[in-house]
Parts: structure tokens; sequence; C-alpha cells
């Protein structure tokens, strides 16, 4: 197996998600990191390089320069993707270059800013023929496959409800005041848009809620509300949902809610059967169907299905978590890099649930600003 | 410990609230049921009362004849107190003319089926200086009151958030139209009132809201749903929450969640400190402090404050359920009627609440008609 | 239904298990407490009696005055059953002497201090043709029962393995030396009988695991500890177990397990299938089959036998605890007091099981003694 | 920071542990593997060299000639390292040629089918002076280090009681017989040595105890039984044990536990707290200490001491798994051989760790073959 030669845009010292990444990456052995511009800071880039053992030639003092010193390397040793773990507003300049520069691109959530910065991503990775996966890691997880495949399979009959929520904590005080530089950008509309906890976490539980019941929120009524003084965004959300074919749901996202980690759950209720996933628990699924019981579901288990085993890296009973759901996102693209085909349908989020995520959050805050139902 | 004569009016064979009454009356022996009008049907009204072991004399073929013979019997002979176990529509002439007679009342939930209607039940217990009890039953239980009184000791600081659910899932199929007794009443607009689930069981989640919280809910935007085809109240309802003081929640009730028993939740999240309890798990509530632990407290042990202990009857890890919840409203009612103080603050729920939940499902019913936030 | 008028013996203020046992006769509503001895200090059975509601006469100064006098009362007036609630050295003679009287009995754990006491009331209870209960109550919790169908109906095919533990944590400080009562006559060999935890507790672990299996314990190898200085009974015990049939497993008892409450836990694995259940969230039976898949059986629902949803009296959802467990012994005792069928097999514990515990007990005692396997 | 070069013994495809490895090594990028004898099979070993895009030159028939071909490398090509994941009986020779060869050593548990086995790895350890690291994994789990770190500050008290298990079920039947290889090696004692299960998890339970009470096992009472017929080791095992200082403990473990998984737990009662650590939930320790609530402890949180957070790669509720845990051992290793300090104690488990695991089997066997307590 050929490994994919990858460069960085973000991830720096002091970043979170850049590791996050880098780890996924490595973990199935299908990717190298070769190049990288992680940070505006020159010497950033330099020392985060060299501790990575990088090749000091292929560090980049700006991602243009990345972009443009790459892709005149001969084919056999330029890098073929790129990662973009950047702050928000710099998603769109930096995956429309990437992918005009004819590289395949990996990119955190959410994809953009704004419906029409998402939509000319998409228009910018149709044209230029290149993958683009979106790193909504959750759907990366077995027991979120499982659940996919229950649902799909017509386990559950016909949807009639969902929640789903995320919530978190570690915003209840005004961080960003205090100069935590995760804080910081995710609460300063120059960097994050104008969304929020709802683009930093909303989005996931909306692309989980689309991923697994297949159904597309149609209308919803928002209330968004900045809680911690003086904050400058959304930090607790909480949305009324009608999807498409009569369900209805509500999806709650606050990164207000004292003492919670990282609190994604989702709950599905059908005409004959119902599931529930708990990302604090990934490796379990708990569904219910009409003899009465709730089974527990996990991970590798022979009670699970193909889909979701080929998720899976060890037998039952030894926890996967964070790292692995997001390197099988990761593998997942690689696959598509290689041009292979994927035993699984819908294997990573790409340009298009980008699009409806931002969507999600533009048809959020109109709601909000304006107290009334709006398409989704 | 003098033991208080009790009549019933309802109650008789097939129904379920009755039975539990009736346990939750005898559990800590402060009662004695000695007449009863236990349903429309004399000949139930017979058997039920046979087999519980009544006086034929005390067997009443209405609720009206009860009423007005019970009063004239001696005073130490004739019943105290009435319990009321009715569907809704009952609740307001019966309780009116029990309290009229001179009858403390306890009485099944929601205390009526409007506002006037409760209002009128609540002037009429004034008029009477009678005492009466509206089981909202989680209210007694042991670990509902320790949160409360830990929000009232300010180990949350300020209340930030409340997500309260109750979720059943037993209304999923059209019962009613199967003759289900317990399903045709609670969907039938003429007995149960303009409110379904609302009024069954959303009630119960806004009045444990209120109860822990201390706080009451300002305004209110619901959606409630006629899921189930052919069914004529709702079956499903969300309602967003503004609360005193600007601090805002959701409240989901429904009865159509394929595969949930009896899925009371409340989870409070303030500034420093989060609680959430489980009604299928009633003897542990989770509270999360700035230790940034969760601390699960168990009902009795020395984790938790005196008063949850007094409602308590067993060691740490003995646990109590339903009917000892139930139980300690009924033992406090006892207390108020024999004229003893309470060791605890609102004891139990009375009229006063009965006024809080109508308000609440009228304003529910005005929003989701109106599409509005309306005044809760 | 006729209530059973019944004495008993022990259970004066300050004592624990009396004031359980009546609530068990209550919640029903089966039975009427009308006489007692509660206590060797008459003061105190007088208190008692008085907030009982007793009358006075039936107040006794000793027991043997109250079996006396009960006998002599005219035949629709006198106690039909006594119930004993006093420390285990005065199980035998009490037994016996309200046997020979004609008296029903039931009476806690463990029957008795020796297997010679305990075959004597075996006799003297079928010499009398009365009925006797033994109240290891957590035999009448309705998972329980399942647990118990499920082995019978070979849901677990052959049995290969079980694990029964006890663990509490309330003796790990001296607590008898400080005076308190419910340690006192626990710790105390002349009160206790030659066995702590393992009479105590350890008795309910085993016949739990008896009644849930269907296997009687064949041999064992027992190490009791004696872990808190100067305590003369053992308080912490390890039993290897060989059970007919070939299958094996261990019983772990002990009473300074810090922080554990009343932590009574079964698993049994067999070759098709395994299950487990906790005490202290005794509504939920884990069971494992061949799916592969851990489902969690609920009390009250369509995924349990007939048979345990006999024992319960409330919906599913709605938690039924430590009392109702209790009150089901009861029930079943009072069935066979008015000469009733049982729909259940093995409806409650009774002298033949207090044989067994007994048998336990001196086979423990023996192996911790010479360190080798004993007949159990 | 250099990455190790490191090559591996064993570990080709249809290999479980070897992959195990491979993902440990590159999570957190310390690790080049470069050189591998996979397989006995030398096209085993070129197709799994191949598929990790290994040199072919560096891909070698027998282990004899990896170690003497990379020795003869220069100084910064050859390997530094060996990974040792062949079956137990290959440890010893594999181990101690690779010791003497130069180069530093991670190898699978067991150390070594015996006792003077295991002390010949360890001598060869120490006379090379070269690191050698055993991959009891659990270990490296954030809270197994908690709760070693607790119990050396004294947050239990004295320890009084030690309960580990390790109950798996995948050898509920003979997949031995049907040639299952992961089966077929561990329960044939040419390969496995003498021990079954106990040797393949019963000292991973046994290291987890030791590493987390720092107590050792002085004394212990063993039934080591071969439940499926026709098994030639035992792969059902009870332990009671005596810990230094007077404690006991038992220790269970089994692979014919239909049901679980890999369900490896501690618990561990002091005099003033209690801790229960369960490998399939991760993440959490459960702490109970005087304040009587049960804490739990979550990985990453403040709630934990820095040793712990020190293991960790995410935030709070980012759950970390199995591989996590290797990979922690892994790095742990990389910086003993890089020569750097440690800030944990006992920062992976060594040679002698190895050597107490083979006591621990010898003791148990001979114990279970005598009926008598053995030395530890």
């Amino acid at each position: 197996m050929k490994r994919i030669r990858i460069g960085m845009i973000g991830g720096g010292q002091g970043a979170f998600i850049g590791a996050v990444h880098r780890r996924a990456m490595r973990l199935d052995g299908g990717f190298d990191l070769v190049a990288g511009c992680f940070s505006r800071d020159p010497a950033n880039t330099r020392e985060t390089g060299a501790a990575l053992g990088l090749a000091p030639a292929r560090l980049y003092a700006t991602w243009e320069e990345m972009l443009a010193r790459e892709a005149a390397l001969p084919p056999g040793e330029r890098i073929e993707a790129v990662c973009i773990v950047t702050p928000n507003h710099l998603h769109a300049p930096q995956a429309i270059a990437a992918l005009a520069a004819g590289f395949h691109v990996a990119i955190d959530k959410p994809l953009a800013t704004s419906v029409p910065e998402a939509e000319a991503i998409a228009a910018a990775a149709a044209r230029a023929g290149r993958v683009l996966a979106l790193t909504h890691n959750y759907s990366g997880s077995p027991m979120v496959r499982e659940a996919r495949e229950l649902v799909r399979a017509g386990a559950l009959g016909e949807i009639r409800k969902v929640y789903a929520e995320y919530l978190q904590g570690w915003l209840s005080e005004p961080l960003e005041a205090a100069g935590q530089k995760q804080a910081a950008w995710r609460t300063d509309p120059a960097q994050a848009g104008p969304a929020g906890a709802l683009g930093d976490i909303g989005t996931h539980a909306h692309h989980l809620l689309e991923h697994v019941t297949g159904l597309r929120v149609a209308r919803l009524f928002a209330r968004l509300e900045r809680v911690v003084p003086g904050r400058a965004l959304d930090d607790d959300d909480m949305v009324l949902l009608e999807l498409e074919g009569g369900s209805s749901g509500a999806l709650c996202a606050s990164q207000v809610c004292f003492g919670r980690e990282n609190g994604l759950r989702l709950r599905v209720f059908g005409t004959r059967g119902a599931l529930e996933w708990d990302q604090e628990h990934p490796n379990e699924l708990r569904f219910t169907d009409t003899s009465g019981a709730a089974r527990t579901l996990r991970a590798a288990t022979g009670a699970t299905g193909e889909a979701s085993r080929s998720l899976t890296r060890l037998p039952p009973g030894h926890p996967e978590g964070y790292l692995e759901s997001f390197a099988n996102i990761y593998s997942a693209f690689a696959r598509a890099v290689r041009g292979e085909g994927d035993p699984l349908d819908a294997p990573f989020p790409g340009a298009a649930e980008g699009v409806r995520g931002a969507r999600f959050i533009a048809a959020a805050l109109e709601s909000s600003r304006t107290g009334r139902w709006t398409e989704g």
C-alpha cells in the first residue's frame, strides 16, 4: 500500500485539532506528512515541522507558497493532498486554491462560514475532479455506521422523532478574555464566521442526524443565545426541526452547559424501533426493537453488521475512540484518493455535506433573528 | 399515630392509578381507606370494595352520595379526606364539592382541564381551609428533593439551562382504537381536556422543573403534534422555555417515542454546578461541581442532605421506587391534615402548583396554535 | 380478600428489619398486624405498638406470653401468623414454639445459627402442617424470577460458571464498639451465632445463587476473615464453589468493602447465554444470548415472561425496589396461608432453604478452619 | 524528535497482536518500522512487509538472520529496537538474542513460559544495558495511572481488599479444533507454555493489581480448570490471594464466560476509599471517598492528577481506548530508549514485572495441582 504524501495548513504548536489530524493520518499508516505551513508564524512552522521530523525544505512561510512550490515538485515527490486545519474564515480561500492546484483536500468542519463560500468550495472540487473530505469525524465511528445501517434496513420502521444534542461546558467562563487560544478564535466573528457554538459543534450534531437518519432538515425554528456576558457569538442553541417526510425533532448545542465534556448524543425513534448513541461511550449503540428489550450492540461483535465491523480494528471489548473514528475518515479519504471503490456508501462527508451544514447555520441564524420557522 | 380515614372516588378494577394511590396510602400506615365510590358502575364499586375489605355500607353508587352520606356520619367515624383518581374532566366538580363538604383532598394530576377550573379548585380549598395535595409524585422522590436543596443552597451557582423530558412509547400505536382503557380516556378530549401527552405527562415534567429550580416558566414556544393518525389530542410535544431571571430551557414530552418506558429526566446547568436525575434510576442524582468530577449522590447516604434523607425508609443501597415517592407525598399530606408542621419546605404540591400546571398547558396550546412565544 | 391477622416478635423502635417487614406486609394489603412483642423491654413494646395503632391488650411483655394468650383467643380474633424478626439465636425457640402453637411463621434470615437448629425448625413446621416463609427477599424481585425462569427454560444452555457477591462497607469501622445497635448484635457470637457477614449477607447470596441456577453447592473452599481489629466474627469472606453437575463459581461476602452500600450481584455464565443482576438496579436484568447483543430486560415489559410480570405492580419504567420484593414474599406467604395455589414454583423460600443456608454456613466455617474443600 | 528505527519479529498477516503493536508505534510518531521477520513463512513476511511499505532488503527469512544482518548495518541505519510478538515459547530465545545483539526490546506478554526463562531474559537485559518493555498495555491507560496515584497518595487509606477479574467468552467453544489461529496457539502447551487463560489474560490482571496497589501477591490458592472438553490448558481460573501487608483478594480469569468480551476489572477497597476500573469503559474511574459520594473521575478532566493527564492526548470527553493505552507504553519505551527521564514512576512494565508474572503463573499451577496455598 502506497502512502499518500500530504501537506498541512495550520495545526502549529498550541493548536488542538492539527495534532488530532496528524494522529488520525498515522494510525492506519496511509499517509506521509511531508510538508507544512503550520502557522502564520514561520518560527512556529519551523519548530512544529522539526518536532515532526519534516525536511526543512518542505516547511513554508505561507500557505500560498506551499501550494505553489509543492505543485512545482516532480509528481513522485510533491504532495498529493492537503489537510486544512485553520480557523473557519480561511477555509474557502485555502481549499479553493488547493483544489485548483490539483490537490485533494481534507478539511476540518465547518466547511465554510457561509453558504456561498461552501458552494464555491464544492464547485471548485467538482471542477478540479479532486476528492474533498470534511472531517465530521463522528460519522467514522463504527456504531454510528451501525445506526445508519439499521435505519436503512428498516429496523426502526418509519422515523418519527429525532433528538440530537451536543452539550459542552468548557466555554462556561469567558476564556477568550483570558487569551485561551481555542476559545479566542471560536468566539471571534472575524475568524469563526457568524456562528459560534452552532458552527463549532452544532454542525456536527446536524451532520450526525442527517447521516444516520438519511433525512434532511426541511424547516427549523432556532433560538440562539449568547449566555456568557460580552460574548459576540452564540454559545447556547436550541433548534426545533421538521424533517423531510414529516417527522420532527430537536437539536440542542451548547458550550456553556457546565460540567458536560463532549456530550454528543443522538436518539432516533421510529414506529418499530429506537436507537441511542452517546459519543462518550462510542462503542455501544442502544437499540430497542419490537421485542421490548433494549439491546446494547457493541462494536465488533457478531451483533453488528459488516459495515460497522469494517470500521473496527480490534476484537470486541477493546475500546476504540475518537482518534479511531477520525482515522476511519482519513482511511476512506485515502481510498478515494487512490481511486479505489469503497465498500460503504457515503464513506466520508464531503462538499455536499459541507454545503448542508452551511445552510443549516444560515437558516438557524435567520430563524433566530426573525423568530420564524425557516427552511433548512 | 392516628390513621386518617379516607374515601376514594375512582380507582375501580381496571384502573391503574387508583391502586397506586392505595398502595401509597398503605405503605407508611398513615391512612385507613374506609369508603369509596370506585366507579360509575356500582357493581365495580362493590367488587373493588369487597376485595379491599371495605364495609358494604361505605360503598356508594355515586360520588355525590358518598360526600353527602359521609359528611353526615359522626366525626369520629366519617372520612376526613377524599382521594380523587378520576379522569381529568371530573376533577373540578369533585374536588370543589369535597372541599365544600369539609374534606381534605388528595387528587391526581393534572389538577384540572383549564385555568379557570384550576383556579376554582384553589379558591375552594382556600375557602374551606382544607388541605389539597396534588400527586406530582416525582417531587416526593428523595433525590429530587436533594436536587432542589442543592439548587437552593447555591451549589449550582446561577441556573443557565434546564432540560426536562418525559418520553414514553406506550401510545405509539392507536391503543385507544383497540379499547385499551388507559389509552381511551387519555386521548379523549371529553375526558382528558384539551391536552393529551402535555397534560398527562408534560405537567409532571413542568412541575419537576419548577420544583427543583425554584424558577417559573416565564414564556414558552410550543409545538404540539398528533403523531399517531386519527388521534384527537397531542401525543408529542416540544416546548422551548424562558425562565424567570433569564435562563432558558426545553421541555419535551411524548408518548410515541417507541421503546421508552417512563423516561422522565431533568438536567439543570448552572454557572458552578450541574445536576441530572432520571426517574428510571431514582435513587441516584448526578452532580458535577467545580472539582470537575461527576459525583453520584445516592439516596440515604452521607453524601446527601437531611431533607432528602427524611424521605427515605431504608439504608443506602436498598432501592426505593415509584410507590415510595408517591407514599412520601401521602405522608406529607397526612402531616398537613393532622395539622403538624413539616420539616420540609413545599412538602407536597398543592392547588398553586395545579394552577401553574394548568397555565402551562394553556400557554403551550396557545403557542402551538399561534406559532408565537406565549407567557407561561 | 380476607386479611391475615399477624403478630410480630421483635422489631421494636430502633430496629431496622422490623419496620421493613411491617411495610412489606402493608403494601399489598394482605395482613393486619394486630399483636406484638416488639422488644424485651415492655416500654419499647408499648410505644411501638401505640405508634402502630395496636390495641394495648394485644401488646405482650414476652413472646411466650404472646403465643400463649393469642392461641387462647377465639379463632376469628387470634393471630394466624407470627413474624419473627429477632436476633438469630432466638429464631429456633421462637419459631418452634410458634409453629407448635399452630401459627404460620414468617421469619428473617438466617433461619438459625446451626444446622441442627434449622432442621429442628423444619421438622416443627412439617409436624405442625404450618407455612414457614424465610425472607430471603431478593428472590421476590421480579428480575430474579426472570433470571430463574430463563435458566429453567434453557436459555443459558448448560451453566458453567457462577459468581455471586454481596459487598457492603458499613462495618468498615468497629461500629459495635460505639454502641450501634445493628452492628452490635450482628458481631456478637452470642446473638448472631458463629457466622458474621457470612450469615448476615452471605446466606442471601447463597440462596440467590441456588434459587436462580437451580443448582446446589456441592463443595466449597472458604476463607473467612476478621478484618476489623477486635471483631469476633468474620466480616469478609471468600468462598470457591463447586456446584452440582460440575460447574464452579465463587461467592464473596464482605461488610468491610468501604464505599459499597448493598452490593448484591449475581452473574451466571452458560454455554449459550449469560445473565447478570445487580440488586442496586433491581428492575434490570442483563442477558446475553447467542445473538451477541447484551439485552437489558426491564421489569414489567413485554421482554419478560409471565412469571416475573406477576411480581410487578406497575407499568414498565416505574421502578419497584427492595420493599416491593419483600412484599412479594409476604404476598406469596399470604397465598400459602390462605391455602391457595401459587402460579409460581418455589414462590417463597421456606424451611428447606433455611437448612441449605445453615449447611452452607457450617461448611464454610469448617473449610476456613481446616483449609480444605468441604461438602456444602 | 528523532524516530526510533524498529524491527518486528512475528505479526504477519493473520496475526492479531502484531497489527496492534504497529498501530501503537505509529500513533504518536515515535517509531519507524523498517525491518521485519513477520512469519516463519517467508512469503507471509514479504507480503506483510510490502503492505507496510518496507524495503524488501529489510525483510528477513528468519529472526536470527534479521538480528545478525541488522546488527551489521551502519549505526545510523540499523534498527535500534526489536518488537517481539511471537507465541510465548519463542520469547526467551528471541529476546535474549536481541538484547545480546544490542537491541532494545518491546515484547508482548507473558514475558516467558517459566520463571527460569523469565529470569534469563531479565539477566540478559541487565547484562546488555538495554531497555525491555513488556506490553501489559492496560497499565498505560490514563485512569489506571490515576488509580495508582490515588493509592500512592493515600487516598484509599490502607488497602484491605482487592478484586481483579478478567473474563472473556471467546473460547467458550473449541475454536482451536476449527483451526482458528488465535485459539490454536493459545491452547497448545508447546507454544503457549503450561498456562492457558492464566498466562494469556490472568497475567494482565495480576500485573494490573500489583501495579495499581503497589502490593505484591504473597500467597495464593488457585483452582485452574479446563472447562471446554478436550482442551489441554486451563481456560477458567479462580485464585484467592494474600497480599503483602495482610490484605487479601481474589483474581478470576476465564475465557469461557460466554458473552463477556474483554472484561478486565479491578476493584480496590481501602480503609478510607475505594476505586473501580473497567477496561471496557477505560476513560472512567469510580472513586468513593469518605464524603460518601461515588465520584466518576473522567480522563483528562481537572478532577484527575497530572500523571494521568500526561497520558491523554485529547480534551475531556474525547474517548481514548485500547490502542492509545498501548501507545502510551510505546511512548514511554521510546523515552527510555532515547535515554530521557520519565515524568512518571514505573512508566512501563519491564523484565521485573515479567518475572513477577511468571512466578504468579508458576505458583498458581502448583497450588492448583497440590490443593495448597503457595507462595506467589
